[in-house]
């Protein structure tokens, strides 16, 4: 398996984000649309498809046309990844990268002239430079679309959800081939440690073409209720062990997967616990059952009243379920739409169906699987058991 | 090897900017410092340790005292992690970061009697919640003192870079056993490709508990000249196949090392690229024999020196080096001093050492070490051999 694909079908996405641009600037009667950000900036990426280095970038979208202004040490990637047009600008310039917007914007009308949309997570620098050349700035979210995504983009996660059911595949293995000695597991002579399955995990991830991301969060007993947990903690028997891996692909699409296990005996508190979570997991994926036009929170409640028919609370609570039931994934980890939320569902949300119930005194479980709403249904990108006691050889 | 570092160390690192704030803000007639952003604000994670999810958070330095924002869901790790004070709000409020911020602000004194430093980086739509609540605001870049590594930093870089030298020996032990058939690399019987190559170090670097970070750049041939090149060329025999790694460890810190390699003869122009190169990186490193006080920008020049006396132009050049000699390395791959910079380096400025000369119809050759400016020389944090044909079995 390889994370390739043929870049043509993003970079058809990141056009249609241009068309929706053009559509949303029409109808707030604005002349350009301008973003201002670094790699990190999961909307840039999203409109640019280019991986360069950590340095600031310009989008700008001015008479239908798209513009990325690059430091021109990388103006080939640039140009072989962005879908638009490339304006390259030498390092040796002290010029920023809202400076290089706005000479986009100048060679095409005089700035004092324009309106401009420009999102309010650009840098406050950025947005004082262009305040101070463009008189008409209005600070707006824009909706570039990525809530609902393409079969390209459904592809990426798919194939990135299956890198990480391979990560988790060699967890289990370990966890299934470590022993039991007195109240710790050991593996290969040493005691097991979260750290060292993290690692195990990671590099298979990584084998398989995608990045950690700095996600796998493992927990193992109490630190299972720690919602991030990506300390060292020692791994004992007849103790949860619970493992969410959300690798990102080499095209910033992201997975996300969780299983919980025991090696060992299964208490009764955890009994009841990975039932109920099964259970209600299977309620919140039967509220999708219909596809788009579900309200979000149905899902979420399902798995509410779910959990709640074991006794398991959920909301701002110690002991229960703390979290929503899920979130929507894309080239952000967490991205609308939540489905703690009143929005209605779309045909080609990409979601997490996640209950999770925690004790801290105790451990806790958590089941994910990540899917994408369709016009009729949904589809399960996860296939993978659930299943407490970890086996050796799941493969894909 | 473990990345493991009792935290401490780091926290008085950040404890240490700390005091930088309260003499910065002093000067400035300041009454507190506000920082908004998110995980992937490397200033945010240098103050903080945080390493939360990808949410907003806000740093308040106030009267001596440092909070730190965080949602409440994440308020036990940043209790952990962060050597400060923890102010967790809900997630389900809809207040911002910002908002937070100026809570925290508000218990203190009238936010209309304060003046308060902000840097210039963090969102437009922070900046604008803090301006409209208090008077006085100054968008300041301030220096937190990342450039001046503290001891336990310095452990840091070298241990990753230790990790990278490990996923490095991986790349070179494949390329020692792959073998020629007619015009490619040949390796478990398939066409060795960089990508192929780019999995197999990026997985040796997941087992040594670091992350590539998406920055594991492999060149082959005319795609070395490409200084970022992440792509799936196939490797031919007698051509450059530059690997340059830059791997985060967990504790935020990079590494940075490039060293290429041929498989087979090597030509007359590869041979004089890499006899220069090498000797421009002694006449560079040479340069910092006397450690702190000495102008970034000599170090540069010296390796310019150098690789003129071969014939090679550096600057805004095709054929040459067209890029610097090295820049700062902390929890920022890229960070200040920049050898190209007339600053003076510091007693533990870390920095790269990396000539290079491209050749886009040829291909490229870099060498890269890591370095730490002491007060009377250097310490080079690499250990790496420099040879241009790939051994099996270099072992740290």
């Amino acid at each position: 398996m390889t994370d390739e694909q043929p870049r043509t079908g993003l970079q058809r996405t990141s056009e249609a984000a241009f068309e929706r641009l053009e559509a949303v600037t029409t109808a707030a009667d604005a002349d350009a649309f301008v973003h201002v950000g670094d790699r990190f900036d999961d909307d840039l990426w999203y409109l640019t498809r280019f991986a360069g280095p950590d340095r600031d970038y310009a989008f700008v979208f001015v008479d239908g046309r798209a513009f990325l202004c690059a430091p021109r040490l990388f103006a080939e990637q640039a140009d072989r990844e962005f879908p638009g047009e490339v304006v390259a600008a030498s390092d040796a310039t002290s010029s920023t990268a809202a400076d290089r917007a706005l000479d986009v914007l100048a060679e095409r009308r005089p700035p004092s002239e324009v309106r401009v949309l420009v999102p309010p997570s650009i840098p406050a620098s950025a947005a004082r430079t262009i305040e101070d050349a463009v008189d008409d700035v209005r600070f707006e979210d824009v909706d570039l679309g990525r809530a609902r995504k393409s079969v390209a983009e459904r592809e990426r996660h798919a194939v990135v959800q299956t890198a990480a059911q391979q990560g988790l595949a060699r967890a289990e293995a370990v966890l299934a081939s470590a022993t039991v000695e007195g109240d710790e597991l050991r593996w290969r002579g040493e005691a097991l440690t979260t750290e060292r399955l993290r690692r195990e995990v990671n590099a298979t991830l990584a084998s398989e073409g995608v990045r950690d991301a700095g996600n796998t969060v493992i927990g193992a007993g109490s630190s299972c209720a720690d919602l991030h947990f990506t300390g060292r903690d020692r791994i004992a028997p007849d103790e949860t062990v619970l493992l969410d891996l959300s690798p990102r692909g080499s095209q910033g699409y992201y997975a996300d997967l969780t299983r919980t296990f025991v090696v060992g005996d299964v208490d009764d508190w955890t009994s009841r616990a990975y039932e109920a979570v099964a259970t209600a997991q299977d309620a919140a994926l039967d509220a999708l059952r219909d596809g788009a036009g579900v309200r979000a929170s149905r899902v979420h409640e399902a798995a509410v009243e779910t959990l709640a028919s074991y006794g398991f609370e959920a909301g701002d609570v110690a002991v229960g379920m703390s979290h929503g039931t899920g979130h929507g994934v894309g080239v952000s980890l967490h991205e609308p739409p939540s489905l703690s939320s009143d929005r209605v569902l779309e045909d080609g949300a990409v979601v997490t169906v996640e209950p999770g119930v925690y004790d801290p005194e105790r451990g806790g479980v958590r089941l994910e699987d990540l899917v994408v709403v369709t016009a009729d249904g949904y589809e399960n990108l996860t296939a993978y058991p659930r299943e407490i006691h970890p086996v050796d050889g799941r493969t894909r």
